[in-house]
């Protein structure tokens, strides 16, 4: 078994609910904070705690502007963020891999 | 994106740590303290912490025996363990599947 693989792995990223936020953003590479929020059933609070984490990690940016004169916050996968998601997830590859291997 | 994935993903065994214990039990079914705390390069002091978590979710069982007069400690995967794991394993294909399908 490779001990590294699991060291390697993202603490950012691997908390589940920003696992959950990279994974959208990977597939979406931009989405509003209330879409994120109902697509995650995430509280508010919950979910400004991890963008920010998200954000000071440098993986995702968020601008804020006006849709029908109400504020929107638009979160953005950076191309950081983009590269960290898939090491990430190549890291979970190999590790399945390795689970599916030995059972 | 299927958010309940991120949800029952099980924090018992998430923490990456554990993973890599759970990992190398999976694959070996019953392991010496001091081979998983070479295999694994933890501290005593962190290895002691992450067995003690794991043993209270009834993942692993623990034994302790005598061999060439040296006290010996002995963990193994319990049937819970093993169903637990395997679970886990299973949403994180999943999530790396769906990943993969989107990017």
């Amino acid at each position: 078994m490779n001990a590294k693989s699991f060291q390697q792995l993202d603490k950012v990223i691997h908390e589940k609910n920003r696992m959950a936020i990279m994974s959208l953003l990977a597939a979406t590479r931009k989405m509003s904070f209330t879409d994120i929020r109902e697509s995650l059933n995430m509280t508010d609070g919950n979910l400004i705690t991890h963008i920010r984490t998200l954000q000071k990690a440098g993986y995702i940016s968020i601008s804020k502007s006006f849709k029908d004169k109400r504020p929107l916050t638009t979160c953005r996968l950076t191309v950081e963020g983009s590269g960290a998601f898939s090491k990430y997830v190549n890291l979970l590859e190999g590790i399945v891999k390795q689970a599916r291997k030995t059972n």
